[in-house]
């Protein structure tokens, strides 16, 4: 009995912000039972992984262990924590808890991979606590930006974990439960083993302000307005999506929501019942009709997706609707690193349209929904663990939170994915360090990460590709010539004659003074020419690019 | 000779930050005869020019008019105002006018195209002014953040235009000549057409701090680092790297400068003179044997470019030279939009080896080298223009610059690339739109943005790949099988089977079923193929790939 341990897996989500995926275990090394925590996705780019449609955490090592997983538990719905559920269930099939709106959202989620609903569990709220195991799991409603948004308490044989789950400090978050300290700070009454504590805004060093200092603002800003008003917040946003409307309703306009993610997310908190006295839209369709300063639209697209209803309006219209001189576009909203380019674009895209653009930089329209350094200090302090394990943040940002608790004379962990702790040792210490990574939703498949498809896509991106093709006879001589098609790569090089010349010259002259020996094997005859155009191409045109053989053998 | 005018038309720089290049004209109208302001380059991205090194502006309009181009005139040797002149001179053969250590940079960059020193012509600064057919051209020295930096001053028989050139004003720049306010308020005592005007940091509210006032507070930081120091900035920001290795030393350390580009702007500056009392330096050799608390470095890779000296050390080691626990790194340098992921994956690689890292998000470390609003208005009030005509921006900033100059009652004329002012009509009118655009140099050649080359390497990286391989007889019969091979896609789909395996099953079963007719077309056949493989990818991985069809007839 004495050699059983709690142990804490990230394998998602700690060392990046995006696809979390927590798993805790108990019981002897090797034997734990297990549960995990969440199951998200990241979302892919151009530069790491194009073409990619979602990033999924790699589950694998849970997999291997499905049997010992006794419960998959949801802190709230937003995609990073949530996204993956109906990608990974079927390889997990363990029972998923969640407070009624999660469960809603993690439902429909289910049910586009053809998962029955029955899968998931509402729970009601600590103190209720629900038994997986060895493990006994409750909900503590946070304030987040989300309906519904809880951390977990986890209580083990060997002591309770806090798990916050994304928060912030907010008495008036808009939607979901105020922050309630005294409700917190009762969690640790009895001492906390480990407290993971959510890091992303680790490098704020102000308090967080409220969700409700936003919509006077927002309000006053629409009251200035000649023209129509568009704004823009996350879909997921829940509580921003509220003061939008709100604001523009006290502002005198109708509301008009766009985009299917947004007008889905809201459905579904009004049908769960946790978004009350949301203001009455109106439609696409009826909006068109309306005079444009009575009309606010509240529209998807605040991170510059080509696709989203932004984006759109951006490059003239969406379902009927232009903005024009005179009109305002706000974005309610931070832009994620790495986003900036496509928000610039439809930002200057609006600047040609004459519409005035509005953003963060006064911030005024937007408060973060995570916790700033002072609240996650405040945090630590009202739930007094042996150790703080920084997650949701990348490297930088769970470093800098372990160094604020090492100030403060708190233990602080830094754990990354993949490292295994064993939170019961003293000091607690790495148990093992398993295999993590990501797998690339790619179309309608999953791919690994490292698996080579991507980075053959990134090279045919950097370099181009050349296809080349030869016929030999039985004799292993050549059949006519060699025959190149190139795709991205430049038509005249250097020489000024087509590059595709060149390039069957060169592989021609390669042929006939090749031996026999090597066009008898495709291999070396393959790795020959492919060397030949690659070197052929880089003198004419500076470029070394993919090349794919085909060779034909007439018998 | 009362229909001559004064034109203007930006090939690049007016609608983005970047690839600088403006055109002025004066003459009958279509006769003007024309001058040419700066030439620089731009950088490419991941998202919209995978594989390009370096973006041009696309000079064709300027080269058909060749015979017409009296002069190029270069305010400073920024890339973005520099960089093109090497890849286009023998296009335009026009004599080049700069100061002399711009001359120098632009020299070494003909060099590198095998252009002769003689094209450049070192000019002393205004009052000296340079006739160039109609134009009568002044240099005028400017605070910036690289020495001799110059605005210009160019009179025509119709009136003066100055031309900013980027600037700020800072009475203590470090390196060029301090901001004079006297200068420049004299250059529009006798009345200004027109003044051409730096938009980079127009949403940037507060007055501009002096580049004087880095110096200190990086020598307190160095002076508080235990271990070693290493700071990055653009290499082309000479002013910066003389503060920082000023500061390195008065806190007692050694300084290495590393990274080609910083190193040889720093030597020509030297050699030219204009950068003086720079601190000695020590060679990376000699670096690796000095206590790593008496060590400063000066790196290449503020924006997080991939093989900079930067991203190398945060990979592990650069010329020998290794970070560590304790050690410190300094970004004294703004991340340009679009840049975040990659700065942000080397500070977090610094963060994995225990590498303190300090931003500018203090605001300390960094002042920027363009005039903020107020400053940008103190010009206008200095040069008390006719119009003002904003330029070095994005749309955005053009937008907001006109719309400050409407505020206070100056005419501001939004002009972006390819619309070419009539500066003398009253009002200024667009007198045409000229195509203008962007020119890749990709590898050794260059090719035009909407050539289809890029296009094509962007589809293969979103889509994949797939060369189809079929040989006929001379009765239009296949011979053996259909034959794929694919790059960047999913070995295998949905039904499990070896994705090859679907796609030449459903080829050789749309052959089979193929009329006569059709096998005969080379291109019809080729169609048909394309859009079977297409189908059958898509159901099988659901991505659509981008494929190369090789038909081989035998007779």
């Amino acid at each position: 009995m004495s050699n059983e341990r709690v142990i804490y897996l990230p394998l998602g989500g700690a060392g990046e912000i995006g696809m979390n995926a927590y798993v805790y275990g108990y019981g002897r090394p090797g034997k734990e039972k297990l549960i995990l925590v969440d199951l998200g996705v990241t979302f892919p780019d151009m530069d790491t992984s194009p073409g990619v449609d979602l990033i999924l955490p790699d589950i694998s090592w849970l997999v291997e262990r499905k049997d010992d997983l006794e419960a998959i538990f949801i802190t709230h719905a937003h995609e990073d924590h949530v996204g993956a559920i109906g990608h990974h269930y079927e390889r997990l099939e363990a029972p998923i808890y969640a407070r009624a709106f999660t469960a809603d959202i993690a439902v429909r989620k289910l049910a586009e991979h053809g998962h029955p609903a029955t899968a998931v569990k509402v729970v009601r709220p600590w103190p209720k606590m629900t038994e997986a195991g060895p493990f006994s799991v409750g909900f503590v409603p946070v304030s987040h930006s989300i309906p519904e948004s809880a951390g977990l308490v986890i209580d083990t044989p060997k002591g309770r974990i806090v798990h916050t789950g994304d928060f912030k400090i907010d008495t008036d978050p808009g939607v979901g439960e105020p922050f309630d300290h005294a409700m917190w700070e009762d969690l640790g009454k009895d001492g906390v083993l480990a407290l993971m504590c959510d890091s992303t805004n680790v490098f704020s060093a102000h308090e967080g302000r409220s969700e409700a200092t936003v919509g006077p603002e927002i309000e006053k800003l629409i009251a200035s307005a000649k023209g129509m008003v568009a704004a823009t917040t996350f879909a997921s946003n829940v509580a921003r999506v509220k003061t939008l409307a709100e604001a523009g309703q006290r502002a005198g306009r109708s509301v008009c929501l766009m985009g299917r993610s947004m007008r889905r997310m809201i459905e579904a908190a009004v049908e769960t019942g946790v978004l009350q006295d949301f203001p009455t839209t109106v439609s696409p369709e009826d909006a068109k009709s309306l005079p444009r300063e009575s009309l606010m639209l509240i529209v998807t697209g605040s991170q510059g997706e080509r696709r989203a209803a932004s984006a759109q309006l951006a490059n003239g219209k969406y379902q009927g609707i232009k903005l024009k001189e005179g009109d305002m576009f706000l974005f309610s909203s931070k832009t994620i690193p790495g986003n900036e380019r496509g928000v610039i674009r439809i930002i200057n895209q609006f600047s040609e349209l004459g519409v005035d653009v509005i953003d963060d930089s006064s911030g005024r329209y937007h408060v973060s929904g995570h916790a700033n350094r002072p609240d996650i200090e405040r945090m630590h302090d009202l739930i007094k663990p042996q150790m703080v394990v920084p997650m949701h943040g990348e490297h930088r940002h769970l470093r800098e939170h372990a160094k604020i608790c090492d100030a403060k004379g708190v233990r602080g962990v830094l754990v990354v994915n993949g490292m295994m702790m064993d939170l019961t040792a003293t000091p607690p210490r790495v148990a093992e360090y398993v295999e993590t990574g990501r797998t690339y939703l790619d179309g309608s498949v999953q791919v690994g990460a490292l698996d080579g498809v991507v980075r053959d896509r990134i090279r045919m991106a950097l370099n181009g590709h050349v296809t080349v093709n030869i016929i030999l006879d039985e004799d292993h001589e050549i059949l006519g010539d060699a025959w190149c098609e190139t795709m991205g790569l430049a038509e005249t090089g250097t020489s000024d004659a087509p590059l595709l010349d060149i390039l069957e010259e060169d592989l021609s002259q390669a042929m006939g003074r090749s031996a026999r020996k090597l066009r008898a094997n495709d291999d070396k005859l393959e790795e020959e020419l492919r060397r030949v155009v690659r070197q052929s191409a880089s003198g004419e045109v500076g470029k070394k690019p993919e090349v794919t053989v085909i060779i034909s053998r007439m018998s």
